[in-house]
């Protein structure tokens, strides 16, 4: 509204009277608006009241609830003589964060292009839930609530908090349970419980006559499913049935009879920020924030995962210390973060919980000292990939191995309040000392502080391990800038951020501009970091000529050797001194002034420029091929998962031949881009190929390389992904087998062995041993072709493994040249 | 001027109204507006009468002129009390064409902000440019001229035509004429006459004292040349001092005495459009012409450089036809088509003229026939390279070569009209039965009338002789995007169009979007075709069916084998007929009005995607690599000139280590980037990489491949250069020592030979044979640095030599792979 005189009390006042005209059978929009003066109340108990059913259901991302009650609305729609509609609701985390299904359905036309606000049925797919969302805030009196439990009818009710106790009495909700996981869990299904709480929902609706809606689930799960295969179908089959058995209804007191509080959405000691702000937009209350909440200049604070505390797994590891050969691959592995290990002086322990395990460090170099392994029981998301790659296992008293390893998944219920406590001890202990161990292996590594933790990656994510690791062993100095795509999205996560820093303060600066500038964007980065540090260097220079900074100060800083983790840190020491000396002749001088601002400058900065196949081979490819070419200390890490992860996994030039993915429905006709090979071309471009499930010292050996190598590296790092349709917690078993297929070689490249006159490319896997076939029928991705189109899923495997064949050869025909004759 | 009732008339008055207020001392302004009656007539003969010397210079582009004269305003701005400006005008053709300096100096400031409108000074430094401009338009009574003449001072006034003549005595100039071309030759200067012209300006026209200017001239020559070596320095100096002696007034009559009239700019015989618009714009008159002479759409059309006589060479070849070996290379190597061959019946010779040459032609096929090279002398620009490539040499009594070649550079004013005849017989002597020889070979593909001639490439251009064998072997079925740069310049410069057709009106259709989108540009051709014939099948299949068109004449066509020349056109015969037999069908029914419009489509069409290696390096890389992946049939041809030339010689990613560039003014750090090696790790994409000067039947051959070939091809072409600053006569010398050094392996990569179980890379040549250090310092793009930074010129010719060594070991490594075993 545009008025030649608007005051705000003006506004007001003319809006005061166009909400008294509102007749009152009108729909009451509200609106809030802090800026301006201008608000209209919102009626939230305003309600059509139209017949029909309003039912909410909150799943996990990628239970298959979002697909399910897709499919329960086409049921509904076109068995039924009533309207259906859905909304759904997403939250940026990956799979593993909560979706909301809004679904609607009546005798009626349904006219609501909005959220449904009053429902007369909620779903609760996950137990967990109920600790941290408003889940009956919205259900009306006498509606039906159901809950995913792993508590049966009889004892779950004191099982709830005391908060979800008093909805249920004072609306007066019917209350049924449902085992959902257990059942999951039996039936091989794992994580998607869709069939099951899908089934319950119509059992317990009878909005369609029960024996009907079975039929209905059913031929709705052949179309889905059917393309996977006749196991899957039949195991969605055994769901439905099974679940129809396993509903039982809650009989609950009058009055509240839990101990349990709703714990408080973060912890009491998270910055007020997170307690005011963050907090709020956690718990889908972000609309409900005054624009005076937000930061003035869009900057939210960084390590703030750590105060969500999302507590989605149902089962997480649990360490048995006398199995353990700590090896660290556990920590290594973990997508986020939240298994982790130290070694320390034993007086630790003296303040210990009770319960906090521990163990004599194995190895020389930590000889006197403790060391454990620490699961974070409220943030592990439970994918269970450190328990497959565990390779402690415990033999029986014949020496038989058994399937009891150095950790094993056990209920998260059982553990979680004990280890919470643990894992706060842990955090606490001092950091192991980086100079007793070597950082660039596996174990060392992971004796670092990880500097990106509990993101909103996936479980089991196959990308995060790489981005964890290099926070380990470069973080306090990386600067980060991420293409678009999953690493963008789980990087920097509104409102948490996953990046965080050692206790110095010192941390990843990261960025995310574009899809189709990312390499272009970090290379200006460090374009400008090296003219900083040239113009601190000639500022202290000048200082140090006319004698006022001390020449042995500036020596030393200019002479510091920074090639190494130890040597940076003195380089640190030195520029602390430089500062001090600095602070009392910052009298107006310009030189001095400059000098300040600049000589962190002097301390050694890695670039570091991230992204995934779609970035690197696809849409950023043209701006990667000239960054790597220019030649500047420039580290590229690919994500490579071989297709568009992120929009919902469409074909990259990535995707290997034969595999099928959106825009490849029939398998992928051309080969896999041989992004390395290509950049190896240049000569003078660091290529390495990882896949840390494989080979995980390699993966760290080329970490180092690529970062102490002064001009353009690239590693390209095989990422497993819930878009490959495998068992996640097995991801790097198929990281293992498309090396051994020999799809994925290993290898380095290494320009400085060309300056010693050694040939720059080592392969670091051996020819193949296991077939492609072997490696790929493992995965949804390619078998789902040999369903639907069997003959060319033949003729694509054949073509497939030639270009491996031929791959091998190229590669070890090139690492074979000699190369020392001619220098 | 808005106003409320603005009809042309009233605007006019207003116009008109304000005009006559106009003070008499102002400058009037004028201008024509065709569109909307408000017109305000131009002064042409206003003046601003201040002192001072308005200079104008018309020079060949490439000459030096503009650089001389941006050094003349240096002189006197810095050595006199004069104030000095220049405007330079150049039109859109490459060296070779009209440059326009635009030169004043004079005692008071000069506030000028246009072109030069009245000179007391004009220098024409080519003779043919009296045939086409008005040289003499803007100068006042009383000017000097100075005239580039072949023609001495007592016999030049006779040569020059009459209306030049008429201008000299009406407006008394002082006329003088130089040889500065014949200057030049002597000089070893070669075209770059500039300092001739220059010392000649300083002599006549006295601005300041003769020895001081000589002494300014070659400081600025010190300056400008250093760089390039002292042999360089002292054939400029040798210039001026020579100069200076050469200059001659023109002592002439009072009255007209030529016979020559001034040619009209195009033939009579050109058609309409040409005549009334292509020669206003040609002879710089383009911003006189209506809005309404412009075609409404925008198209231009097509195959008008033919009317363009440009006459700017001053020497043109002259066959030898005793001493022809008739192989056809000066025809191949031509950059502007103006040297071609045909094999032709001898009954053609009796309408012959008297002085066309013809000879019995050689080989069993030819044989009966007669066989003529004819040159093209008005559109020949020169540049020698079909006489240095000659391989024809007549030897002498004793068995020893001479210097005589079976074509040799002659005078162009003495054989123009006599060879000019000879040319129009020559074009229409019937083309050479396509039966009888082998198309793909180098003597075959010119004796294919070539769909691209004349064009405003630079004399000696190394990349137009790969586009006219491109329409030559494809182009009546070509379809070309074209990226931006030099090749998009001269394949479509206004007002002329190089591309063409052959008499029954098929020729190369063409386009040029942007830099960055090339290859997608081209790519979308194809799938645009590719549908149009699809569908096109469709219609006709489903006529065959429903008996509308004859079934055999539809099985004709559908089963027309199109994979060699006669194929096509025998489908284009079918086509023809499928046409008429739809003529009498086309009663408003839509499958038959389908098929009629998309008939055309039923014949096999080829898509080029054309451009330089900024595009394909650099700019469109990203785009190319991704059609390249895509595996679709486009063929690719990349002008590699390892440098932008069109924006003036800036560095590329294909510039090599070592050369100097813009943006690499002390020599490229990095290495060549290897595009063939990157798209051959495609494995399904042909690659070829040609150099013609090297191998010239290598070159046919692999352009015959990649058009044949089912899928993405991409050709590397090495194409000598005006920015790698060499002789442009020997550019192909160059490239055969770009060959022979290993610096430009050629090989052809062909995937269809592996899915033979054949080693798809072929290395067509052999091992180095020279040093890369020989090659590159024949060429002033590496030499300069010898001179600037001797000791990093050494570093970086160490390193590309070792570039090479690489290189050459990784061919070979992968051209020995053994493919069978395992198929």
């Amino acid at each position: 509204m545009a008025s030649k005189d608007c005051s705000p009390q003006m506004a007001k006042a003319v809006l005061d009277n166009l909400k008294l005209k509102t007749p009152k059978n009108h729909f009451t929009v509200g609106i809030t608006v802090y800026c301006s003066y201008t608000s209209l109340d919102v009626d939230y108990s305003f309600a059509t009241g139209e017949k029909g059913c309003n039912a909410m259901f909150y799943g996990l991302g990628s239970d298959g609830t979002v697909g399910a009650n897709k499919n329960t609305i086409k049921i509904i729609g076109e068995n039924t003589d009533n309207y259906a509609q859905g909304y759904f609701v997403y939250d940026s985390k990956k799979a593993g964060a909560v979706t909301t299904s809004h679904v609607r359905f009546g005798p009626n036309l349904i006219r609501k292009p909005y959220l449904i606000d009053h429902a007369d049925f909620v779903a609760c797919h996950n137990f967990s839930f109920l600790e941290k969302y408003d889940m009956l805030g919205k259900i009306d009196e006498g509606g039906t609530f159901l809950l995913n439990s792993p508590y049966g009818a009889d004892e779950v009710w004191d099982k709830i908090p005391i908060e979800v106790q008093q909805q249920i009495i004072d609306k007066k909700l019917r209350f049924y349970v449902i085992d959902g996981v257990d059942l999951g869990l039996k039936l091989g299904l794992g994580a998607r419980i869709n069939m099951i709480m899908q089934t319950a929902f119509f059992v317990i609706s009878e909005v369609i006559q029960e024996n009907e809606a079975i039929d209905y689930i059913k031929d709705a799960i052949k179309k889905t499913y059917g393309k996977k295969g006749d196991k899957v179908v039949q195991m969605n089959y055994n769901a439905v049935d099974t679940a129809r058995k396993n509903i039982f209804e809650v009989k609950y007191p009058d009055k509240v009879t839990s101990t349990i509080h709703k714990p408080p959405i973060v912890p009491d000691d998270a910055p007020e920020f997170v307690k005011k702000v963050t907090a709020a937009i956690l718990v889908g209350d972000g609309d409900k924030l005054p624009v005076s909440a937000m930061p003035v200049d869009g900057t939210f604070p960084i390590g703030t995962t750590q105060y969500e505390k999302r507590n989605i797994a149902v089962q997480i590891p649990e360490w048995d210390k006398e199995v353990c050969i700590q090896c660290g691959q556990c920590s290594f592995v973990c997508p986020h973060a939240a298994i982790r290990v130290k070694a320390y002086d034993p007086s630790v322990l003296d303040d210990a919980p009770e319960m906090f395990l521990s163990v004599d460090a194995k190895g020389p170099q930590f000889k006197g000292m403790k060391f454990t392994v620490q699961v974070a029981p409220e943030d592990c998301t439970g994918c269970g990939m450190c328990v497959w790659n565990c390779p402690g296992i415990k033999k029986d008293a014949d020496g038989n191995k058994t399937d009891h390893k150095a950790i094993n998944m056990v209920s998260q219920f059982d553990i979680r309040k004990r280890d919470a406590e643990n894992y706060a001890f842990f955090l606490d202990i001092p950091e192991t000392d980086t100079a007793i161990y070597k950082r660039n292996s596996v174990k060392g590594s992971q004796l670092i502080r990880p500097l990106f933790e509990y993101s909103g990656a996936c479980a089991g994510c196959g990308e995060t391990p790489y981005v964890k690791l290099l926070t380990q062993l470069f973080g306090e100095r990386a600067v980060i800038s991420n293409a678009t795509g999953c690493s963008s999205i789980y990087g920097g996560n509104l409102p948490t951020t996953p990046y965080t820093t050692r206790a110095d303060g010192r941390g990843p600066a990261w960025s995310n501009s574009l899809f189709e500038d990312n390499a272009e964007f970090g290379f200006g980065f460090r374009l400008t970091i090296d003219k900083f540090n040239k113009f601190a260097i000639e500022c202290l220079k000048a200082l140090a000529d006319d004698g006022r900074v001390d020449r042995a100060l500036a020596d030393r800083i200019l002479s510091q050797d920074q090639t190494e983790q130890e040597g940076i840190e003195q380089q640190r020491a030195h520029v602390d001194e430089l500062k001090k000396a600095l602070e009392p002749i910052m009298n107006g001088d310009n030189t001095v002034a400059q000098l300040m601002s600049l000589s962190d400058y002097l301390v050694k900065k890695d670039v570091w420029i991230l992204g995934g196949d779609g970035w690197a081979y696809d849409i950023g490819y043209g701006g990667l091929d000239h960054v790597l070419a220019c030649g500047r200390n420039v580290n590229v890490l690919v994500l490579d998962t071989e297709v568009y992860s992120n929009t919902g996994g469409q074909m990259s030039k990535s995707t290997p031949r034969g595999a099928t993915a959106k825009f490849a429905a029939s398998g992928k006709s051309n080969a896999k881009k041989d992004l390395g090979m290509m950049a190896m071309i240049y000569g003078n471009v660091y290529v390495a190929q990882v896949a840390m499930g494989a080979n995980p010292n390699q993966t760290v050996r080329a970490f180092a390389e690529a970062s102490s190598y002064e001009g353009s590296s690239i590693i390209i790092a095989y990422s497993h992904c819930i878009a490959h349709g495998i068992n996640m917690a097995a991801g790097l078993g198929e990281q293992k087998m498309a090396v051994t297929s020999g799809h994925w070689p290993l290898y380095r490249f290494d320009p400085r062995l060309a300056e010693q006159g050694k040939n720059p490319l080592r392969m670091d896997s051996k020819e193949p041993t296991t077939s492609f076939a072997d490696y790929a029928y493992n995965e949804n991705r390619y078998r789902i072709l040999t369903k639907s189109n069997p003959e060319r899923a033949k003729e694509l495997m054949k073509l497939a493994e030639q270009d491996i064949r031929r791959k091998q050869k190229m590669y070890r025909s090139l690492a074979q040249i000699k190369y020392e004759e001619d220098e």
